[in-house]
């Protein structure tokens, strides 16, 4: 198994790089002003406590533009390269991998197996929506159905695995997977570096580094591996969550000093309604690795990806914005930023996680 | 005045430079795929006739990203600084400009004026949104309130510019305006030949140079600035209009070999509901400038958009996307790029003109 260091993150990229895209990192004045003006006063806030008045300069790392509209496919071709690298193409090519998602990950595994011609098998809640199957299948995986509770699924995959004796790729709890999600953090620190060295009033300060990074947290794979990379480096790392029935599982885990386990919610940040993995949570809830985890309602979600699509002109899945929604509208950590960056402010990578949405769910969530 | 020439946009590229952005050309291997795909035969097609099987390698010039979220920054610049240095500063500060609009070229010309500290004076129809209203004063423009009709909007500006001195500069009957959204051709070109020059595989052809180019013609202003600079090249271009309620009258009066002089269209596609220029219709109905005007249905354009936002996962407004839909879409275009582009198919450059739109009105459309 790869240890969780920066290098290996460093290895990982050179790996996975002839297969992914290196997105871009996008800046925008129109939200760095936005997030750097104090809230209007709300009612649930103390009448005598002045909001926040934080300064930003945002950095945002466009992983809705990645192969299959996420960054899961950094993770998913990172485990499948090291798979073979371990177990040889021959092993691996004659049993096959198998992995239980409805989400970005099947579709991300999908891509990573066709290309290297091994084959997969994608267990789906039979609920799953026509285009997430089809999106699937048209990479050349094998669907298979199952009920939606994680017993239901779990036992398609054993019977998937004992048939054809497939090996297992988790969609975030497991170091590989890790790994190749934490080069999104390496190319953000490398872009952020260039993007300054061009344009210097980008940042405020004399020798510009990124003062924070914040990352959507649903398995924490994304997080965790982020975090990683930026273990031995200034650059703090937050996590951001919806709050909605208590998707915020890992903020509330951070709280009670123990891993939540079970999460049943029902947000519209639908990539989010995970609970944090085993591995993960014991990244996140190292605290030299990650600052804090904060979170948000539905509605800040909404505002933030209103925003998103109508000053910044790319569409991203609600999932993608908490981390912007957080810099946005969360008291907690604009007092924090407030107070740790002062006059000068924070710049701020954001991960965009992914942009799998469509015009209907757009619409819906603005009717 | 600056003659139509290829020259005087090389020249208007230069002055308007510091002010607008490059914006980027984007490619994407889906929608390369499904323009090359036949189309699946409809019930209006004679069935004995086989669908078109042309071959597309599309590069998506991202006017929506462009300042204001539209081309129209170009020509507002341009018209801007040339009267600057026809008139002199101080006149022009004394007096101010003018123009009537409800759309993108109020924003252009009210951040055009903002920058160069000029007054300037918006008519724009009383029913116009409140977020375009906020949004062209936000820029420090005057913003004065007419009916709708066109004889409404003259008499207002008749009045601002008796009242005032107030100089006019038009949306896009005018050859400076025409220069400065010229422009995009310029850059496209540039951009192009750069990316290929990067990544061969974006072309078929040996020596790469775009074999067509196609935009969204509504008063015209950008397909004759693009035309225009073409003139000269190998490189053809097609203009795209909606073909609801006669909003194709550009294509209609090549048809009859006569501009048509009115349109009263309520298409999705809201910036090209306005009849062709004069000056504009000069270049457009030169056959050895322009190759054709096609046009979609408003359900082709909607079908576009949401490939466009989907897909590429980037925001467009609906008038964007008319170039690409009849790329897709229109059999007598894809007819000729099959004959004309055979089995190596085109390089098609295709301006995706702005991306001003909202949440709700997304949502609208596709509900």
């Amino acid at each position: 198994m790869n240890k969780l260091s920066p290098s290996s993150i460093t290895q990982a990229h050179t790996l996975i790089k002839p297969h992914i895209h290196r997105t871009p990192v996008l800046t925008n004045q129109t939200l760095n002003r936005l997030a750097s003006t104090p809230q209007p006063a709300s009612a649930d806030q103390e009448p005598e406590v002045e909001p926040a008045h934080p300064r930003f300069r945002f950095f945002f790392k466009c992983e809705n533009l990645q192969r299959i509209g996420a960054f899961k496919a950094r993770g998913a071709f990172h485990a499948l390269l090291r798979l073979i690298e371990e177990r040889g193409e021959d092993e691996v090519r004659k049993r096959g991998v198998v992995t239980h998602s409805s989400g970005n990950h099947a579709q991300a595994l999908a891509l990573a197996a066709h290309t290297l011609n091994i084959p997969a098998y994608i267990v789906m809640p039979s609920i799953s929506t026509v285009s997430k199957i089809e999106g699937t299948r048209a990479y050349g995986a094998k669907i298979l159905f199952s009920g939606s509770t994680s017993t239901e699924r779990e036992a398609v995959v054993a019977d998937v695995q004992n048939e054809t004796g497939a090996i297992l790729i988790p969609p975030y709890d497991d170091a590989n997977i890790i790994l190749g999600q934490g080069t999104t953090g390496l190319e953000l620190e490398e872009q952020y570096i260039e993007l300054v060295r061009q344009e210097p009033g980008l940042s405020a300060h004399a020798s510009p580094s990124l003062d924070a990074v914040i990352t959507p947290v649903g398995g924490g794979g994304l997080n965790s591996g982020v975090a990683t990379f930026f273990s031995d480096k200034r650059t703090t790392v937050f996590g951001a969550e919806p709050s909605y029935q208590g998707a915020d599982d890992c903020r509330r885990g951070l709280e009670r000093g123990e891993r939540v386990e079970a999460v049943k919610s029902l947000t519209v940040a639908d990539g989010l309604r995970t609970p944090v993995g085993v591995l993960n949570w014991g990244v996140i809830s190292d605290k030299s690795k990650v600052g804090g985890v904060f979170a948000v309602t539905e509605e800040q979600i909404a505002a933030a990806m209103r925003l998103v699509l109508e000053r910044m002109k790319v569409v991203v899945e609600p999932s993608a914005v908490v981390g912007l929604a957080v810099c946005l509208f969360n008291e907690e950590f604009r007092r924090l930023v407030e107070r740790e960056g002062g006059e000068e402010g924070w710049d701020v990578g954001i991960v965009f996680s992914g942009g799998n949405t469509t015009v209907e769910a757009i619409g819906k969530l603005f009717s």
